[in-house]
């Protein structure tokens, strides 16, 4: 195997978004959750991590870019999935470009990892997740690992708990799992993308001053003070779970809109019950909730759900497209962007929902009347700018490997950074 | 008793604030709650109601005025309250007047009411709590009840749960009861105000655009959706209560602040948990707490507690003066008044913390240096205009009669408002 060869593999791989949610650890080192969790996988098309990994016997050791930067390998989750990853390589035969790796050999290779996400890293939306999903489905496919793609969420999991849903497509359930080595907290799929394909999905990246407190220490702190979060996790979330898989198995609206909502609702709760308390919905974060509440009530039958996590970003999913144009319709009313901003970059994604909405120019903002339901009872106020811009997108698909070689992160003769 | 004779009785009644809360009732109609409260009894020199009831043969149905104007006292809640107080009447003489009213007589009478508070009713500061305790305690002085002040407390109770803890000065507990004509669901105090005099509250009132939800209406929300409001009152309140009754008996203010602070936030968790999702704090509330606990973390123990009711104000406890001036100097350094606000009108109540503050003018608050402990982790951001004025108070003592006929809210001829 000596020589200058450099093997490499890229994939690309969706963030997603818990619907019944994932909040505080039984094991911090392992990463093994205190109830089940359930999310939808977002179109990767809109928001996804590409990754490319390769081996070379010329790297000398293993290295990491993000977007572009050089970042550090050395943090315990990084070194988990690479041990973990690494201990289940096979052999690997590359006829064409005449290279050949026996199993044994892994351990002493190093790796060249470059990632990159299609969105805006800080923005909180769940980058993390996509990336370690990523990083082990690449990994996996670079050294030949037989395992299948529950058996790779478990290993994603120890870098960042969340990313274990990435592994598919639709709708994914984490089973917490009850063994102490964390084996049996892994993902399964309950339904893939075409099972409930009229669903829409549009995230408010919210404008924020506040520096926010990480899930990590956030979820640590609630697990160490809250009084609520044991009763959630145990006598409530698991009756959630099951009526969740059902309401998802009919496709039934409604119910999906109200158990999303209520237990998005109730992470923040624990969140606020956690002391100090900790906050990550802001106000405009409560004005969305309101204005979908409000939408919802007068409809009498549920148009969206919404869901926040740890951050003040909403993600709305809409019951099918004519919803999810209203929504933009009342969104864009109550939230128009600033006077700078064009509206080619304030709504991003699947423009053709703006069009359904009947939304061509920026003047088309300013000429929408105040939504039906507010015309009587409140005030129907503007927040300009309090929202930074709008994400259009839909339940996608799964982890895919890239074999255009052209979109490859990394250089195929240096193995460095294109 | 004929004649055109006016028997009237002033009183002056404290507001207070719960520092284990009240949310949910069992009873709708008799206002029985969920589980036991404690609540401060604020200082009635800054927040307080004071009430003139009269009567006369020559009054020809029960009236009332709140604040110089007439409201109806139609509603179930007045009447329950009038109907309780009524049935509890007995024989009056007033031998200077010469006035003989029998037990009896009293159902054929009629009342008018006078009621004023010295603080913006629309503030969120409790109004209600004094105000029902006040027009009992009143009423019952009027008409010699031989009630005392618990059995009154029960009275009141009808009229807005929160106001039976007006009925005593200090700390008070109301205990939730078991009886289902609510009997025993009365208040009783813990201690006196000059039990824990060190005390000093500073009130901050926030400016909010929201239209809040109605804590009648909140808190019958949560009881039918919110499943964490059963075991928050089953499981956890029984517990801080007397962990709460052992803080203020030992004056033990780490115990007291850590309760105190924590019970807040987990009651407005419980709303969050609500659906729809009722938002009482705003983004300011969040700041103050975060100002607070940043703080309190800085010096290693608690020096202020905080406390929100259903509205955005936060009420906060300092162990001692010392504290309440250097917590003044830090509210004042993050929200600064408006450049048309003067000082005098922006810190309201006992201004002498202010002098402790070595606040004297505007320019001295602008001439703040950052609080130490934000100095180098966080940016010192200002929040100018944010919170609409400060009230400095302290514990303070329960309703007095008030004897100086100048303070009489009718006039004694005419039983109407003077």
């Amino acid at each position: 195997m000596a020589g200058k060869w450099v093997r490499m593999v890229t994939a690309q791989t969706p963030t997603n978004i818990a619907v019944i949610k994932y909040w505080g650890k039984r094991d911090e080192a392992l990463i093994l959750p205190v109830n089940d969790s359930i999310s939808v996988t977002l179109d990767p098309a809109h928001l996804c991590t590409t990754t490319t990994v390769a081996v070379s016997p010329s790297f000398d050791q293993d290295r990491m870019w993000l977007n572009g930067k050089e970042i550090s390998l050395a943090g315990g989750r990084f070194q988990s999935c690479l041990r973990e990853i690494r201990s289940r390589a096979c052999d690997v035969e590359d006829e064409e470009k005449g290279i050949k790796i026996a199993k044994k050999e892994w351990e002493n290779l190093h790796l060249h990892i470059a990632s990159y996400n299609n969105f805006p890293t800080a923005a909180g939306l769940a980058s993390s997740a996509a990336g370690f999903a990523c990083l082990v489905f690449a990994l996996a496919k670079l050294m030949n690992a037989k395992e299948d793609q529950s058996q790779l969420s478990a290993i994603a999991r120890q870098g960042s708990g969340s990313a274990c849903r990435s592994l598919y497509g639709g709708f994914v359930k984490w089973i917490m799992g009850n063994d102490e080595d964390g084996r049996d907290s892994l993902a399964v799929q309950l339904a893939d993308e075409k099972h409930w394909d009229d669903l829409v999905i549009i995230i408010a990246v919210v404008s924020s001053r506040q520096k926010e407190t990480s899930s990590t220490s956030g979820m640590r702190e609630t697990v160490e003070t809250s009084l609520l979060l044991k009763h959630r996790a145990k006598e409530i979330v698991p009756k959630r779970i099951v009526q969740m898989e059902e309401a998802i198995k009919n496709r039934d609206f409604a119910s999906f809109a109200q158990l999303t909502c209520t237990d998005s609702n109730q992470f923040h709760a624990v969140c606020l019950d956690t002391s100090p308390p900790i906050f990550y919905m802001n106000d405009t974060s409560h004005r969305i909730i309101s204005v979908v509440e409000k939408w919802n009530r007068s409809e009498g039958v549920p148009q969206v759900a919404y869901t926040f996590d740890a951050g003040p970003n909403a993600v709305m999913i809409a019951r099918d497209r004519k919803a999810a144009s209203l929504l933009l319709q009342r969104l864009l009313f109550h939230f128009p962007p600033n006077a700078d901003t064009d509206l080619n970059s304030y709504i991003i994604g699947d423009k053709s929902i703006l069009q359904d909405a009947g939304i061509q120019k920026k003047e088309d903002v300013d000429a929408l009347p105040p939504p039906s339901n507010i015309k009587d009872d409140i005030p129907s106020h503007k927040f300009r700018g309090d929202v930074s811009y709008f994400i259009c997108t839909r339940p996608g698909r799964g982890p895919v490997l890239l074999s255009d070689k052209s979109q490859a992160l990394l250089n195929p003769e240096t193995g460095l950074p294109k």
